[in-house]
């Protein structure tokens, strides 16, 4: 590669083609891309024959790039045959996105004898007799499984174990990017709640923890409430406790903003699924006394009967006085609005119901429940889910600090107080001085959440029990 | 660490020890230890107190070192303290011996945008859409799960699977190390044979192959055999198949030393189990036309009746002359003896009783039928499964070439064609000039292997109508 070949952050595409080189030249070719609006920034032979050439070549198609309009240019040419395009989201998802190295070479036998046969016996039979040792003899120290039945991926659904798999590596590299830990995604072939339940604890061996991802509602509670009764390593489903730790570090920071206390705001949470419940748990063990649950069928009361067991436990424990009606009738005079719902259902009118200096956390993706900008002026705070927007509401703030601190501490849970500590380290993270209603939850690359997170994560398991292990840094 | 530290091949071992150093001088420490046959070769200071400090002795004990010994001096000391004794074994296999680690950093928003939200949606869909880029977009194209059940490992028998990670994690360092394969160890807490075909098939997604290991007899052939039928990927039991390859190809290089021809000669394997079965298999399939079987109960034959179907199976395609007897009636003027069973089984005189230039192949572990020296005078040709003979059977010559080659051509699964392929690239390693009774077989560490290896059994793959895929080189 030349040095010219810059790493644009547009829509960079890589072209493959063929050419006849005796009856087009080169420069045909990149007249022909640049009129149809690309810029060649870099070219690879990959192989000639003596009346053909095979070359990559990388081409910027611009922000407004229309990669269509620059293959037709090219197909247009009679001597050029394009093999294939590809970009570069696609080139470095090529072969996965990552590996399984070993942590000593083995260059000899002496090595190979102290990793495998004979000697590995020896390590073995400790752990046979010991079976606590697999936690300072194996990969389960330091090891969690990505499990994920592929029946919620993002916001594209149920596309299944496969084509959830992109996913759950890219999950994988960012535990052991921000938080140095091993993780391995295992997609699932079923979708059944007792088949996954037990795939995963028959799996569990090598694992010191389960990171639940993108299983659908309901099951997605009976699946984390089961494998964490019946598993002695923590199981967190990230799509809802990582992003209710999330939230709840953003409205420490936004309550300060707005003058309010926790145990006296009155909040509105819209949209009753994984996420939805999550939220509002936290915020319950929190110290929220009036909490609204609405849903697509209004607002959630133990006066109406529900099917789904999850919103008939909701109902009971929210909504003290029990309030009825919509949207509307829930957020009058309300201080806090947590969407977990969809785009554009919250309006300008709905924010004007709210009480003075109302906080908005609209997270649903990729539109979220109101667009910042229109109700900049009405609130103290606006959150979205979208880093396109200040105070993004982003998971990875949490699962990587959480489970360091987990596995650090050899935790057999992770309990509701493990997550009020990292919501709380993450809001910490932004001093005072700092802190402004663009500014109430740090970046994801702010180098100091990971490791706070996990600090105040290890402290609270010591303290409610669950950690087996005190680590050196705590002693 | 200074330069001293060289790393011995010998007993090192490590001793944290605390020591009073107002009341006793490291060099009292350095005597009692010298005295007891132990020689100092680094030390760590791990932390002192004004009254103690903690260190790391990295102790050789020489090639009959008794460690107790040096332990027990050092506990006389009435000032110090030992902590912690480890060797190097333990100390390499600390935390396990694989990491998984991202293939590109996550630097800034723009990767994380690719390799996660919101790109990675385009990824999702695309496999989605056609499933079979699977195996271009995500690490199913280079990744093998171990699977073990823990209920045959090594000579230990059926420790469970948490015991049996290490041999596990080893497995898959070699996979990375001899062939660029990624494997991860998955220890089912099963050992039920249909809840193991069940967890294996639901977790199949995330690999291109399944390399089953350590899983007890007759229960890993129903296994087997099922979930080849069952998955579209590779599915190698190695403690069958590996072993029978490599056993085929020493054959194939002491049948030139001796000789003779696998279609002529006379071979007893002794010990039916899972490896003796696949041994038969292999050169049956090879062209071996007389080929008796003989198990604790004596010489297998069609006539009787085997509870044990794969005994049953066996019975009736061997021993074409109804033979009876024992081991020696079965020896009787053979010209290969196939030792998969238990050390010490074979004499000197049940040697005596064979063919002109014998072959004998004595792999039972750690101790062989019979020791080599003994027979030495007698036969054209003896190997073993151990390291410090010559001619190993070491598994390690097959497995990593096997799967890199199944890999590389998308292959749906490991057929006899491509065993075979297998045994000829091992045996072809060593040139005619080569060649002589102590040289049969390549070592582990000859770097010909796997690239040999892998070729071959990628042209019987395409020969064979196994591979979905022709490798560049193959085109």
């Amino acid at each position: 590669m030349n040095d010219w070949s810059r790493n644009f952050s547009g829509k960079n595409i890589i072209i493959r083609l063929e050419m006849n080189s005796a009856r087009i030249t080169f420069g045909e070719v990149a007249t022909a891309i640049s009129s149809a609006g690309g810029d060649i920034v870099a070219i690879d032979i990959i192989g000639t024959t003596s009346t053909a050439t095979v070359r990559d070549l990388t081409v910027n198609a611009g922000d407004t790039g229309d990669i269509a309009k620059i293959t037709d240019a090219l197909a247009k040419l009679s001597d050029v045959r394009v093999m294939h395009v590809s970009d570069r989201t696609f080139l470095l998802h090529l072969g996965g996105k990552i590996a399984i190295t070993p942590k000593t070479p083995i260059q000899n036998r002496d090595d190979l004898s102290r990793v495998y046969t004979p000697d590995v016996a020896r390590v073995c039979m400790a752990i046979y007799e010991d079976p606590s040792k697999a936690f300072t003899l194996t990969i389960k120290r330091n090891t969690v499984a990505v499990v994920s039945d592929g029946s919620a991926v993002l916001g594209l659904g149920n596309i299944g174990p496969r084509a959830a798999m992109p996913v759950m590596e890219g999950k994988a590299m960012l535990f052991k990017q921000f938080a140095e830990v091993d993780a391995f995604p295992i997609c699932l072939e079923t979708q059944d709640t007792e088949e996954i339940i037990r795939a995963v604890k028959q799996i569990a061996t090598a694992f010191g923890g389960i990171n639940l991802e993108d299983i659908s509602s309901p099951r997605c509670f009976e699946i984390e409430r089961r494998l964490r009764e019946e598993l002695d390593i923590p199981v967190f489903h990230d799509d809802q406790h990582g992003t209710a730790v999330v939230l709840y570090a953003g409205l420490i920071n936004a309550l300060k903003l707005a003058g309010k206390s926790i145990d006296e705001v009155k909040v509105v949470v819209c949209g009753i699924g994984a996420a939805g419940i999550a939220c509002s748990n936290i915020l319950l063990a929190a110290g929220v006394k009036e909490l609204i649950g609405v849903d697509v069928e209004g607002i959630l009361t133990a006066d109406s009967h529900y099917d789904n067991p999850m919103k008939r436990w909701f109902a009971e424990r929210t909504n003290p006085n029990r309030l009825r009606g919509g949207l509307a009738d829930a957020l009058e005079g309300a201080d806090v609005f947590i969407g977990v719902s969809k785009g554009g259902v919250l309006t300008r009118e709905h924010v004007q119901r709210m009480a003075q200096r109302p906080i908005v956390f609209a997270m649903a993706n990729p539109t979220p429940e109101i667009h910042p900008e229109e109700i900049e002026d009405l609130v103290a705070v606006v959150a979205t889910g979208r880093s396109d927007f200040p105070n993004q509401i982003n998971n990875v703030l949490c699962f990587p600090g959480i489970f360091r601190g987990a596995l650090d501490c050899r935790a057999i849970d992770i309990n509701e107080e493990m997550k009020l500590a990292a919501a709380e380290a993450i809001a910490s993270i932004i001093s005072e001085k700092e802190l402004n209603r663009h500014y109430i939850i740090p970046s994801v690359f702010n180098q100091n959440v990971v490791k706070t997170v996990r600090d105040r994560v290890v402290q609270a398991a010591i303290d409610s029990g669950t950690a087996r292990r005190i680590p050196r840094d705590f002693r």
